[in-house]
């Protein structure tokens, strides 16, 4: 993990539940998590300047998630808003290591913890790709 | 429509509901339905023997919903079983118009009634295409 | 339709459109647009003050969506800004007709153009109730 | 796990991959195996004779996903047939481990590999709760 990410707040991104994202336990339904952490670290990845559509014209590169731990440590309900943090956990020349925490905003209760390994992938080919060293500097 | 198709029994297709397709509200969440219709137009299209994978790869084409018309009429709840029908409305040179509707399986109510408009499309122009020849004879 | 919603700038909603919206066609799936239209709808609602945990928990309401029209005039991407309008075309005791847009941001092209009846139901009993009057009033 | 379900074939629940699956990737979105899963799991609760509404209704209770490791092996694209398979890794009072594993059809390629920890729940307070003695009899 770079010192700068180390050391500042990471970065978060608020979302709200609705109709949607709910099943009939009157809860999120748990599959829906996974699209608010991505969410979140799609606008990570925005918030560096990285454009993914760009990206994929350019070079065919996409990131793809890898392997996924879960925790569902309490549900959020309708209407409930909540942050999704994406944090480095550490990263390699193909690979990276995502700690998430998806927190409730009006209670600050924690909802999700993820660790989250998402590669970077030729869409093409379907096979993992170096990282290009512009995206390395940003992240970094 | 064709002769055939008017005077045999529409083609249907059983769909269960789990909890992915419910919301808080008790109920299949109304976009749902939408992913109902699809399972059984795209059901129907392979029983005529049409591979949409390959199609798109050979000619660029794929099916795109361009109009829809959806009532509905009651709601479907976990683990309700639903047979979704297609029938052909009316057809032209790029696109057709199917009549659908989604009945409960235990007491045979309909939930769903919908006219869907779908063209066919070049991907990659996003353009109308003419349907093709092949699956205008496997249709009629 | 009210006065001050006839003469006023309709309410709007703007949605980013992530890789859980779109299909291997490479563009949004076309049920992923009624959740859109719905967001724009329950955000609509509480811009008016309007809780809908609350109006359930208080008075065992909610609105369901009786019928809609939808036109898809053209594809969202990936990444894409969608600026998701809300208007009351007409309002009855225990319904309302909306009409909603969802147009591109970049460059302002209508994609969807919907009509959506929502009814007031008891969620309980499943049957159409009248709008509360604090409700109609909010609206109005 | 118990000497028949160690001994028997793992309860295996065949599904199809529809165009609401996939991304703009071109392959299932990741979340979408969740619910793969869970219809894998819901099948083989019924396969025991286990209503779940019913289930609800008379006890109050469900099961809850705690938590999951999941690994992305492959791909899956349109019109691809998995087999999600159930296996009973442990069992506790209060909730148990699943093994699960999603299977290409075509070539037997493993796509993904998962552990999941459902724990039965009493939705009304949302707490841990044993699972009933009648369950526990139908499982082992």
């Amino acid at each position: 993990m770079s010192q700068a990410v180390a050391t500042g707040k990471p970065f978060s991104w608020r979302i709200r539940v609705y109709w949607e994202d709910t099943d009939a336990g009157g809860v999120v339904y748990h599959a829906g998590y996974l699209r608010f952490l991505e969410r979140a670290r799609t606008e990570w990845l925005r918030s560096l300047g990285v454009d993914q559509v760009e990206l994929r014209q350019r070079t065919g590169l996409a990131f793809m998630v890898r392997d996924m731990h879960i925790d569902f440590l309490g549900p959020a309900v309708l209407d409930d808003e909540v942050d999704v943090s994406v944090c480095i956990q550490s990263q390699r020349s193909a690979s990276m290591v995502f700690e998430q925490i998806v927190r409730r905003v009006s209670d600050g209760r924690e909802l999700i913890r993820a660790t989250v390994r998402a590669a970077c992938v030729n869409l093409q080919a379907m096979r993992p790709a170096a990282i290009p060293d512009d995206l390395i500097a940003r992240m970094s």
